[in-house]
Formats: C-alpha cells, structure tokens, sequence
C-alpha cells in the first residue's frame, strides 16, 4: 500500500465548468498505483467539483442556466454582498455541488463510466487560480 | 493494509430510489478488512447515490416530488433534450446529489447510523442497468 | 499505511452551523499520519456536513435562508410529516449538502484551503446530539 499527493492548479476565465480527467488519470497512472483509489479536493469555496457527462457541450450550458435560476445573484436578503453579487451565490453553488470526490482505481486506470469527466465548476465572474489536491492511495 | 473492490449491478424500473445497502455491507464483510473505509462510485451523470432515511417509504416518495418540482422537466431554456425531457433534468439531479460516498468501517461493519441506507437515485423515465463500484481500504 | 478511527460528538442547539475543523485536526495530529487522507461521515439523515467559508459568519446566516427558502416547511405536497413540519426539509437538505467528504493531509496536516471550515449542518429545530465518524487513512 502507498500514498501519492500531487496537485492541480486550474485558472478559469469566470463562471463555467472546466475539464480536468486528464490531469488527474496522468497522476493515477504516474503514482503507480494498479488498485486503490483517487480523491480529488478543491480547495475553495467559491469554485467546486462535480464528475459529469463530458460528451456534449450543451448539457454543460445548460447545467450553468439552471444554478444561475436556482441561486440568483439579486437575492434581496442576502447579507454576505461585500465582494459583489456573485459572493454569496458562488458559496452557496459549491454548497450544492462538491469539495471532494472519490474515484476507483483498477488495472493503473481511474474507473470513470463512458460518460463521466471530472470538473471543477468556477462560481465567480473573474478568473481565479483554482488549486485541486489529489491523493492516491492503494497498491502499486 | 489491504484493498478489495468489487461492483454492484443494478437493474431500475425507472425513476425512483433503489436501496444497496445490503450489497454494499456484504462486500465489506467478504473483503476481510475490520477497520477502515468502503467507497461506492456510481458510473453514470443521469443516476447517482445518496445515503437516506431507510424505514419509512415514504419519506422516499417525498424526496422523489420534491426533486420533480426542483428540476422540471419542462424547462423551455434547456437545449440539450436530444434524448428527451428527462435527459437535462437526470443530469441536474445527479450533480444535486452524489457520485461518490465514503463510509467507515470498524469491528467488520459498516458504520451507517441507525436510519442510513445507501440507495441508487435513478432519474430516467425507462429501465436501465447501473453499475456501482465498491472499493473496501483497511486493515484485516 | 495505518487506519487511525475516532469520532466527535455534537451537540446542536437547532438549525444552523457549528463548526468542528479543529476536532478533526486535532484526530489528525494525533493519528500520527502525515501524508493521506481523513475523511469524515455524519451518521444521521437529518443533519448534514459541509465545508463552507469560515471566516465570515454572515455568510453562515444568508445560506440557512437560502435552505429556509429552497426546502420550504410548509409543501402541501408532503406526506411525511409524523415528527413534524421540519422533518421531511430536514432529510431534503441533508441530500442536497453531504454525508461525507474527504480531505487531503500532507506533512501532518489537513490541507484544508485558507477560507475553509468543516461543519455540521443541523436541519431539526430541537437540539440533538449528532455523531461524526472520523477515519484517518495514510503513512505515519
């Protein structure tokens, strides 16, 4: 049994959704681990992750539509508004999706479905540097 | 140190909760290990995991309505329904829930409290075939 | 590799957040693990976790209105109702935040990001005692 840390650093360009399977299956496969599993943490709260369908554009538009409906960033009763009017939504969009996620590993390969990438959601309009730690953990 | 995995197949009617607890609690007794962690990972972005209330049905049935009013299937801004109206509205759901929960293990058991079980949320109308993988890390 | 397993008990004084990132990282450093993982897990259905902003408390305040509006006590539409109107929200909230989540360590220390807090998130008005499992996982 081993442990591997490594990290991702993402720099989004304002609010949407940004790949990053790539990145974490090259450190699945650089850790050598063959059976284990991969443990993904973003280490913010204005930005997220969530693993979602990654083969058509469109269903990532739409995802933002509907969080942009479900948290508006004119809420009247909001009180957190110091950084704007995308503070408090991008906290409570991170609320409603994830810090952190745990993918199995098997024969070296992370065991995502067909249509599943991993991504880290940007809730705020400007761009950020957004840093993501991976940990393996299993049996080389 | 050791780790097993295994994977879980299950077959759903349709929308609705489907309970994997039993399953799940077996592959932790199987895989030996007394103290440590079991992962389940759902591979799918229009079904996904959540751990629930397990004795009373319906409080199933509430969480189902409510998830019904809070991602429509009607939702006239969405553009990516090629498979549907339940197509946007499953992926939706899924991100709202989980893909991956992680559940500690001690003296052999699964530490669930009294009312948890773990349940397959399937979001599409038609029957499909979901796979769950279960990833046990520990000490025999 | 060792497993290292502890547990925090909560005491809420009703809806709202209490905050418990010191008790898990003073289970970390006491573990001895300086590179792995911990992961923690509620073991209630009508309470919750989440890793929120800790540094501002009106953010706190303006995400328990926005769960006050988005999972309403008075939906007509449910049936599970027997322990009150704060029961069936209660269990919604808890699927649309988190039963587990897992955090890096590395050099002895969770590496959580510098706004990050660890909380529970009670959803019943009545104090409760709320149980958190803590399970460390990594190389001493």
């Amino acid at each position: 049994m081993c442990v591997h840390t490594a990290s991702i650093s993402v720099h989004t360009r304002g609010k949407g959704t940004y790949e990053i399977t790539d990145q974490v299956g090259r450190i699945v496969r650089e850790s050598g681990v063959r059976v284990g599993q991969v443990t993904v943490f973003i280490q913010h709260t204005s930005a997220s992750l969530i693993i979602y369908e990654n083969a058509d554009r469109s269903a990532r538009v739409d995802l933002e539509s509907y969080f942009d409906r479900l948290v508006p960033e004119d809420a009247d009763y909001f009180v957190h508004t110091t950084e704007g009017s995308d503070d408090m939504p991008s906290h409570i969009r991170m609320v409603l999706t994830r810090s952190s996620e745990t993918i199995p590993i098997d024969r070296g390969q992370m065991q995502l479905g067909t249509w599943q990438g991993i991504f880290v959601f940007e809730h705020r309009h400007a761009p950020h540097s957004r840093n993501v730690a991976v940990t393996v953990i299993g049996q080389a």
